[in-house]
């Protein structure tokens, strides 16, 4: 199989403090492209917001844990979780009282995640979106650096599934066609592509008879 | 080389709050692979239960991690850390008051975790352990989607190598042999695999007589 | 393209609580190394130091995150954060009152990040760094295992990126020259090397006059 790489920048706006589900926007950047299949690695280029995993459904999930992240990193400053410290203020507050609680909260959850594609869509459970975290009062542009190493091809990756296939000679033609590039061959300037060898190599282990 | 790609699911069932060290369920999985080295992604696909690694000898470690994630995020709500506010009670609470703090403690840990493998095993310090992290007080089924990307060979990476297999036989046959698979011509069907493409480029490179 | 893996392990010592920007020192390892472009995962093989991203501009940043991370988790045992348990003392307490601690913050940031690698250098943001974050009081000899997987070649990736390549060959010409090995030949023992091929693609598509 050919493994390549693909990477991109892309820009979310923020306005205030809060979740922006961005699993649709990364999904739709992935079908934009011919990978289909890999890891893809999200880094969030700033330290004032964060990426995470968490519920898709309830709204309030999302208020719940926003007024959690503000109680447990407060802006006026900190006294230890024992109550054996006095108030302690953030000595790095020239940027706004948001700004080192941002810092924090962004430590404090994070800021790269890498993910599995499989037939280009991210591998997230029933109730999980991905979510770009703004810790920051006012919001701002925040860009996302991405990173996808894989393939282009749904591939028979074992011997009983090759068998499973020559018995069911539909569902190998469903994938075939959906794998096909018609400009493929053109592209290439008359170059075996992958599908063309795969479809080869069908036929060696078929038969011409069953395909 | 030929990078390669493998996706599975796997479920683990949890009965309670605390941990399962699923080192060796991973392990286990990536030996019934052919894949020997590469980097592995493991995604939870859940929002109340999280990966995490942690220290793998002393049970009490896992007791305190247990209790001190109860203390942080506990199930009657919560005041800010300085006592500045008063309780919040969680508002997504329809599903038990141990559902909305599993959403907090998943945020505050990570639910999507790479690893590095070589020889067939998880990259991990002596003390280390993988562990999946369960927040509900019932515990669930818990599906974790795997994807490695890896090859399938150790590899001779540089000249001096090289030169160094070719004053050891012995021990690049150790790796030859730990590396052949005796079935591969059958399942291949006659086609060269890379492990006989490598013992070829062997034979080039020493000689007939040195091995 | 080919697709590769180096895999490695560094060691940095650590003399007490806080930050070491580790940034500079994983550039440096990519830049010895021949892939340039790939995902780059990092592990710290230990379970009381962390891997964070954050500012690497001002140092009180990192003063207030050290502080904030001594009073959410104390040596003295915690609170829960409403005030309404006891203090809890560690019960592992073996190695010391900032072991246990150690654990916890290890857990509520992590041990294990991936990064994205282009032209020999980490994407970061302009105001990122990459940083070993020790816990324990004394520091120690903290390993960290690297695994980067990648290629070799800044390569072509559209059609139209083709097209503006043979409008521009002194462009192309700049990209050639910044990935040729004048030793790859040698090294290879006469065997075509990737940007070899990438020539001869390269005259094909342009034809002879353009280059």
């Amino acid at each position: 199989m050919n493994i390549e790489q693909i990477t991109d920048q892309i820009s979310i706006k923020t306005h205030s403090q809060g979740f922006i589900d961005i699993t649709n926007i990364i999904n739709k950047w992935i079908k934009s492209k011919t990978l289909i299949k890999g890891i893809i690695n999200l880094t969030l280029l700033h330290t004032s917001a964060s990426l995470t995993i968490n519920e898709n459904a309830d709204p309030r999930v999302l208020k719940d844990l926003n007024n959690y992240m503000k109680a447990i990193v407060p802006e006026d400053g900190f006294t230890s979780i024992n109550n054996t410290s006095n108030l302690q203020r953030y000595s790095h507050a020239d940027e706004g009282p948001d700004d080192m609680p941002a810092h924090i909260r962004t430590s404090l959850t994070t800021s790269s995640i890498s993910l599995s594609i499989e037939e280009s869509s991210l591998t997230l459970g029933v109730w999980q979106a991905l979510y770009l975290w703004e810790h920051r009062q006012k919001g701002s542009e925040r860009r996302i650096a991405i990173h996808f190493i894989g393939d282009k091809q749904r591939f028979v990756q074992t011997t009983s599934e090759v068998i499973d296939y020559k018995e069911n000679s539909n569902e190998l033609n469903k994938i075939v066609i959906s794998n096909h590039d018609p400009n493929a061959w053109a592209k290439d300037e008359g170059i075996d592509t992958n599908i063309d060898l795969m479809i080869d190599r069908i036929h060696d282990l078929a038969g011409e008879d069953t395909i």
